[in-house]
């Protein structure tokens, strides 16, 4: 048992709370669009303000580590042998702005409403990445120490896919090194409920291609005699899906962990109010599998969505055509244990025994990520669970994503880590939109989460 | 029975072929293409070409009828009180001609290369129209009277959809009044087998569109649990459509008259090449109706074909989107006795009882046009089968066709007539495309036809 020094820790955070604020204005100040190329300049000064923060708060080892994109910035504290180390994931890109006009003050101009942060990055994930630099410097410089080592990983690339991230990881396997991933780039359930992300839904990709004669056809000389590749891709499409909105294609839930009762309930209890959501969406009523909640369909259920389908005339009116070909784009979530590679093989078996006789049928792939899911007995979540409830006085929900945070998978496939999601976002918040903001009471909770939560992970029996 | 004064007429016709041949160039070499502005002269131009044509033939009464869009060249000759009174149809308008290059001679310079007359137009269809003028001129030179009656009706707009043939017919009620349409506009079968077309299938069109939620949704976040709109338009087409490639519309085939026994042998001694057709399309196999051959399905059974779909992503790769609305294009092709209108109303039904729960659905309407079959104990076509026998030495084929000609749905429907199609065009012979041609062989057949045919006509028996 690690000796309680969290009191100092914390007095530091609340002493030093506006400076931090100051500080994280400047972050924000940066435009580190990744996705614009107009702005490389500006994703490289983030990278550096990262380092210099970094080191300003007492972690050493700060350096760039190159990729073939933008530069990962990388420092650690590891003066705890033998205790747990943990790698810290966190992103200091941050989305395009347009449209402009729908700011209510600028996006790099932070401007702080109602203990609302404003500007772009605020909350994804500028503010909550910088929470983990607040922390380990409250550790650092109030103590002397942390009671874990820590590791932190900012790349600049997440909001255009992390594209050059799975490389960087298999090249770094040893820098990188560690016990459990941390990340803070997810969401609360609302202000004043915590939210620990213990799932996210994998994905499968892929497009089906149908050809049928070489050109296109005039419907009135060879209509009701020639295979019309819209017809072949309807009926191949329609026999994935029972009327239960079960997925018919074989083999497809075989690797599909059931949700227990005990799941089933705490899911329950996330008190996701699908009528709210029915009206949010404007539909008549919601939709999918017989038997399972709104909330279980979209995070704890493989889906199989049709993306997008096109072939023949799409334009004003009519025209007399039987189209040469015919496409559609689907992906499949996945959830615990599918895996990506093997549902497209699955796929592609049922397309071809549905294909109907006249036409070719080509399955093209996409690249896919596992579903990944989090055991709730591990050391690293219960920590977790004891830091949110020792600050915001409640028990953390336990919640599961429908999407997939590619970043997750790739940490857990090269590195081998657990992740634990600690999200300090909050619904609402507009990330990827305008007036982007970030709760002020979540940056300062969520330092103080941070450094109670080293100090759980010290003591939760998590071997280093 | 009439004397039978043919002798004469067709002397004439004999002694005067090569000046017809040279007015025809004439009538070649004015580039009428309707769907052109820039051509809008040249159409009129063609307009006054016939009309001096018609008169130089001895028809009375000519003159154009004004219209909304281009003018309709009409003439007459009505001096046998009491006999049949065909209205003949033809089109002075031609396709545009693009790409010009893979023209091999000018295309309005009328050409003639091994027996064929070279230029657009030389088969659709102002060669074809320009032998009814030829015949008619033929008897009023050669005898000084025609045996029947009959008026020239020759639009020019009908490579641009003859938008405004419907409104002319109803204006002109009396003036067009008559007992057969005579259309030459369609082909022979091959060489020296001449063909009457008895039968063009009707359409029905329409779209159907799908709205989901009321915007585009991300399908991690949302899928599984929400009304995807391409999901529900492939469970609607699906179910439209058996395994055996029947129609699954609620009362479809309800108005189609069977194939009776012997129209199907006449059908397959038309002698339609499924083979060469297969490697002609580069399918693998043709599709269709079971227990159907190619030909009828494609002439003979009404069909239901999907001519686009479209909803949600196109681009390369991945999206990962429930789009709020998918589409379909549809058109049916009819045959008799089935009603456009009628058709539509069950699709409609058809769609509304198998929508998916949590969508909406629209079923969107355009112009349809009624099937069309004549009958062949008419005594206008036993007229033509006489005719063509006499000039080509063999009885021409019975033949269907698949597309619909809404002009003669037009003159049927609102002027009561009849129609004989006695095309003489050829297979290959590239109308709407580079180097059109007109077998010279079937210009001076086809003049003779048209001379017996009115004999043959006023000795059919059929009541003026």
């Amino acid at each position: 048992m690690n000796a309680d020094l969290t009191g100092p820790v914390l007095a530091y955070v609340e002493r030093e709370k506006d400076r931090f604020l100051e500080e994280l204005k400047d972050f924000l100040r940066i435009p580190s669009i990744s996705a614009l190329p107009a702005h490389k300049g500006d994703v490289e000064r983030a990278a550096r303000w990262v380092a210099g923060a970094l080191e300003r708060a007492g972690i050493r080892g700060v350096r760039l580590l190159e990729t073939a994109g933008n530069p990962v910035v990388y420092g650690e504290w590891v003066g705890k042998p033998g205790a747990p180390v943990a790698l810290v994931y966190g992103h200091y890109d941050v989305q395009p702005v347009d449209p402009l006009h729908l700011w209510e003050t600028p996006p790099f101009e932070p401007a702080i409403r109602d203990g609302k942060l404003y500007a772009r990055g605020a909350s994804d994930d500028k503010g909550q990445m910088f929470l983990h630099i607040k922390a380990a410097e409250a550790w650092l410089k109030a103590v002397g120490e942390l009671p874990v080592n820590v590791k932190f990983f900012f790349e600049g690339e997440e909001e255009v896919g992390s594209g050059a991230l799975p490389a960087c990881l298999e090249s770094n396997r040893d820098l990188l090194a560690a016990d459990v991933l941390v990340v803070s780039d997810t969401e609360m359930l609302a202000p004043g409920r915590p939210a620990i992300c213990y799932a996210l839904r994998g994905i499968a990709a892929l497009q089906i291609d149908v050809y049928g004669a070489k050109s296109d056809l005039h419907s009135g000389i060879y209509g009701g005699g020639v295979p019309n590749p819209i017809h072949a891709l309807v009926e191949i499409l329609a026999s994935m899906r029972g009327p239960d909105g079960r997925i018919l294609v074989e083999g497809f839930y075989d690797r599909v962990r059931p949700l227990g009762a005990e799941e089933r309930v705490a899911l329950r209890d996330v008190g996701v109010d699908e009528e709210a959501v029915r009206r949010e969406l404007g539909v008549e009523e919601l939709a999918g599998e017989a038997g399972y909640t709104y909330y279980e369909r979209t995070t704890a259920r493989p889906t199989l969505e049709v993306n997008g389908i096109y072939g023949g005339f799409q334009g004003e009116g009519t025209k007399t055509v039987i189209p040469a070909e015919a496409h559609a784009k689907i992906t499949c979530r996945l959830v615990s244990d599918q895996e990506p590679e093997e549902i497209m093989d699955l796929i592609e078996a049922h397309v071809a025994k549905h294909t109907p006789r006249g036409v070719r049928v080509e399955v093209r792939r996409f690249d896919g990520a596992r579903p990944f899911v989090a055991s709730l007995d591990h050391p690293a979540i219960r920590a977790a669970v004891s830091a949110y409830e020792k600050v915001y006085g409640v028990k953390p929900a336990f919640t599961r994503m429908g999407g997939s945070i590619p970043i997750v998978e790739s940490f857990h496939r090269i590195l081998g880590l657990p992740a634990v999601l600690m999200g300090f976002g909050l619904p609402g918040e507009h990330y990827h939109a305008p007036n982007e903001h970030f709760h002020l009471e979540n940056f300062e909770k969520g330092i103080r989460t941070v450094c109670l939560y080293w100090y759980e992970l010290a003591n939760s029996g998590l071997k280093g």
